[in-house]
């Protein structure tokens, strides 16, 4: 047997490694928040959505949520608008959310591209296509911050007509509000409802950090695995600030609610998902239920 | 029997005229192409948009394809982009392509919102989701004019499968390539491309005109109904030009591919589809097969 | 815009006033007993039927269930057929109950055929079809009557599958004892039964009188809409009398048995039918679940 | 093995000799004409019903077809009509029609009911539900005699929808025009219409002759099967009269039109459909398609 | 009416008399454990299988579970292995489970082919196709005996669908355990937790004795009912022994665990199935639920 | 990034190659001859039953067509039978025939068990099964070689119905004549057969050479592809000998049936069934349609 072979035999093993983890998720639906460095940088682009496609091929059924990150502010200065801020918070006002939603639009239909490339059928709609999400206006600390919305229900029947159509689907965080006005909605707080909504057997964010950290200035503190109830004492013991606080709580509420594993990825790790879900060792943060971690002992 | 008694008997008789109306059309599928002033005026859009939502309703299948009209200008503009034309005709590079489908979205959703608005579930896509729509470049006259395409493949699966899970169908005309480049398609063009795909029963487009007329000049030469045969010879005689020969042609194209009956409504009258459907004198012009239609007899 | 656009616009302003109501009762079912001058007048009976037949092309599901009225006692006297009584109600014997099930089935083909007309398919049918109604035999008072029986068990399954295949059940009161005897059944109580089998959205009786009065000598004092609650205690306070107690009666346990809303409509108004379903203000008096009702308030 | 165990043993032998007979109808339609003394005597009528709500529950899908004999005439009696006759021909008037309606109601209810008796799901209709059997008037010699027409048009959906949810349709001889007036049809027209329509596999008519002789004199010239060519050679020879004759080129035009089986059945032997069925030498006439019958040669 | 018709007449009325019985078990699934003389005996073989076919063709689902019986020592045997024993038990090691499955492979491949000859759809199956037996290893008083497992879980959907494809199921009696190791299942054991698992109609030992005696020694001791109540008492008053003892258990847990009725029957009766099922007096003892049963009153 | 890393990002790197492959066989069949060292090899054993179950789990639908090889003389002596040869060819009696089909029962049932190892749902069926392999007696040039049988029927109903519920069919060469005879078939007559009856997407046999050789003394004369016309000019050539002429026979019928492609892969590498359908340069020789190959110009 020759060296070509050796490397082709290689090959067959990774592809036979796979096995296991093809069966346990087969026909499952997995949600995938989309959005920071994975989504600016095109090569790392291009990795997600193989990655996604793969997963939709191998008889998974994903279902992506997307934020529209920067494209916005850059498209908001690109027609001349004024940003307004209240407690140094942007306000979504009405030409903000019509230059939002159209940027959002943009990005959606990218993406949508990109998986049809692939010769998968994917669908991109906004949380307005067949009323899937319905909203109620937030307030930051009582002030009112425009057209930005929490979701109030979601209707997962649409969802499920999607996927039992074979469609992939690419979800826009927008919503309508009881009088169908349009509002903006946090990409991860979308992403966790549809989680939610669906049951689904994961939930996986993309960010730009490795994971959860005991202590942020130390990457060997880095967790790998918590469950709610330490991650909940991680929080009340003060480890957890900064952006990672919503995150982690959108974590403990969507196990709370029947969503069996979530997991905190490092987006600018290329084929972050595929590594997640098809190798032994995960990367990044993974919450999931139950007493204790295996991994996370607290000395981490 | 009092006063308001009548009113109300009179409002019974026209439901129950409706009746052959509704089973002659019952889950046949109709394709509107909306456009025109019925998409700037609100009032004449709140109208279009109950039409169509009563005609699902009450069992039709209709398809509304949509242009984005001057929207797409005003926002070329505001983005302080430079209009390009060859041969008079507007160039729509990479840059323009972008805006217009960000425009297009922004138009689909807010029909989306609309429709949902009465209750009934809608979805809003793009000829890229699925693989609507696949397009090949169009040329001007051998100039090159940018990312304008002719539709060269319509996966009217796609279409049946969101059908069959009940939604309204609502389609921006943008389209990919065989490389997976995006394309703006002409409105009309794709609303007749999809009305042969479905073989849809009725393909109707709402226009700023009254109808096809003999004599443009002279409002009482409108041609009622027309066969193809007919209006074949119209053309060759060089009685229609500008902006309604292409939509004649269109029109001639979908009869001769299976669409049953085409029409030609004015936007500009509220309720004109329900008007169209539901009384015995249609209004504006009907295109349909055969030898030699009723209405038409020369000397219109 | 000439006088007729306007005579037009005012019949599509009709079509879209349905929408809401088309809406809420899409996919419901809607029992409809059907007697009384109604079935008489040739006039109101074309009305009767082409309001069934407009629900179920907009999408509800209409049963209708009969009597046979004076053409039973007709018949009767034709076939020269000694009527017998006991305490001033005629006994259904065998031969009499031959007659009856005859006109009973006669009157039932010429529905049928009404609503066949209106191209509309429909299913004349018996509770001895399918087995739909299993009766016990019926004493007056102790005293036999013959083959007069009230509903013990109706097997829904059989309306469902013939709602299934999209038939228009019509269907008349006679049903089969535990030993296969013949019986007549009380239309009203075979469409009470029915209603409450399918858990019907509505059950609407079409009677002679213009609904429920306080006091029946008085027409200002016609009731518009009674609870449950309120029903009863109009009766327990003797209010209701005559041919209309059996009929609350009826209504009452029909509320109390999962049908939303019994309405008595006064049969003698063409159009009752759809008047009550498609307008604002119903007409006859509607019976309904809850504490009170917001249109009686003691002193109607 | 004592007696009593020989007499079971015996009764098994016959249940498995069946077999193959169960085995060739499976799921096959069969029609079967029932009408003559098989209708008039309780005993027959009885053991009718009980043979083909075995072939129900065996597994094929009989459908039956019948007429209301003397009953009619008894009734137009009863009820104090004139008979009118032209040509020797009975008229069927409006009156006349009205009557023969309830009739074939009324036995046709009696036949549901004696199915339901035996557990079978029946549904009794004529051809006026669903549109079943669409008729146009038919002439005596050019002579008009009322209210008879020949089947135009079958709607076997009718059919399959009940075949599917498992109904044993039995089925009265009425139908409409076009201009929805009721027809009485020929109950062996209706049979055979039928069966064609629905390309069953074996049509039926109970009879009260022993089946097709060459010689009506002569009980020794019976013949127990004849191809379509072999009957053609009989009635041009002028062997067959009477109404032997209409029976005959019905079963001739049904093998033509894709029945595979017709037969002439003794309506006066008990049983006669299962012995038919389930036995190898058959009981009657049976007509089939090909050249030459393997027990007719002639010289019968 | 001649000799021979009567004979015919006879037949029918058997055929009739079966209908009662195929109505009560349509669709019902019965599971036959076969096993004894009726497999070694060609005659009785061949009469079995026929029994179950006519069940599968007149709508029931029978499912036929089989052992190897004396095929197994005589390959044993025949291939020289050495027996060993155990407590007076055969040992069941590797090499005997090996010819152990071969022999149960052909003897379930030559049943397959019986039913295949009286044209009906056989499939046999072992406990290891779709996983449909897992077991674990029992033990006689402690000791090992090899490859010997008890049922610990049935895949009941591996038998839904086939019998939702119209399969006759065969089985036989192989399992597997947890490490995916081969065990001999017996046979009445397997048709015990099958039939529990599917929650069947009817369990059918077939056995080499006449049923169930009170006093083996006397056959007029044969109890032909027995409720699991007396069934117990039986036991625990010690007249039940020997191999019986193990079947009644099996019977009693059947009952217990949702099967509605088991028979105990002699299988060297021709056609005892077919009789058990088709006869009023049925042969051999049943197992029912309930305090007491009809026809065991103590003093049998 | 670590060392670590990089090795999973070339495991990612090797999944997402895959993709296209996987979306090329999506919900295709592939037909597997199974055979020769990889049947005796428990190693290479377990890789092509691993290799199977993934094209399983991706969304293939393989069915593996398996022989009994040299396990079956191995029992033919071991139960002490005399080979009885004609033409030095084995004689099948009935005797052989017999251990024969044990034999392959027991293989077959040993690769159900892999396969259920793996977690997917596997079901050993034979010819019999369901009445799949209908076979004729065959003849070695005219002489009679027992019970030895071409297949003149495969009833493909069966394997689209256990496809359809899921299974992986393992298939063992066993078929039944018109008598319901017994009969051994050459498995890759077998798998050729059922390829063609079910219009395989690829038909792959596992043999112990490395493919096709212009020259078998010369390695480098393997051939990679081949046009069914080259292939024939290869036989007609008289460069095709031995147990290859009746394999590649084989392969040209079945592409001449519709077999898209078909693939003599050389069973002894590992993997080879992955690495042939998932890796651009195949192993073995490819069979295909058209006029010409790419890859064997003669030359080779």
């Amino acid at each position: 047997m020759n060296e070509n072979m050796n490397q082709y035999l290689e090959k067959a093993s990774v592809l036979i490694e796979a096995l296991p983890y093809i069966q346990r998720f087969n026909r499952k639906i997995i949600v995938i928040k989309y959005g920071g460095s994975a989504m600016v940088d095109e090569e790392l682009k291009k990795k997600v959505i193989e990655d996604v496609t793969l997963l939709k091929l191998v008889g998974f059924k994903p279902i992506i949520v997307h934020g529209g990150g920067k494209e916005i502010s850059k498209w908001v200065e690109k027609v001349g608008m004024e940003p307004k801020f209240i407690n140094g918070l942007r306000v979504t006002d009405e030409d903000t959310m019509e230059v939002a939603e159209m940027v959002l639009g943009k990005v959606n239909k990218s993406l949508v591209q990109l998986v049809e490339e692939l010769g998968v059928r994917a669908i991109g709609i906004s949380g307005k296509d067949g009323g899937l999400l319905k909203v109620e206006k937030k307030y930051s600390n009582g002030e009112d911050i425009g057209f930005v919305g929490d979701v109030k229900k979601v209707n997962a029947d649409i969802l499920y007509d999607l996927l039992e159509k074979d469609f992939l689907p690419i979800i826009c965080p927008i919503g309508l509000d009881d009088e169908y006005n349009t509002y903006n909605i946090n990409a991860d707080d979308a992403a966790c409802a549809i989680a939610r909504a669906v049951k689904a057997e994961k939930l996986a964010f993309l960010t730009d950090i490795e994971g959860v950290y005991k202590n942020p200035e130390d990457p060997k503190t880095l967790i790998s695995e918590l469950t709610v109830k330490e991650a909940k004492k991680l929080i009340s013991d003060g480890y957890i600030g900064g952006g990672m606080l919503p995150k982690l709580n959108n974590c403990i509420e969507a196990i709370e609610n029947g969503v069996s594993r979530v997991h905190i990825l490092d987006g600018r790790i290329p084929h972050c998902v595929l590594l997640e879900i098809f190798t032994n060792k995960g990367i990044g943060t993974a919450i999931l239920d139950g007493e204790e971690s295996k991994y996370y002992h607290g000395e981490q």
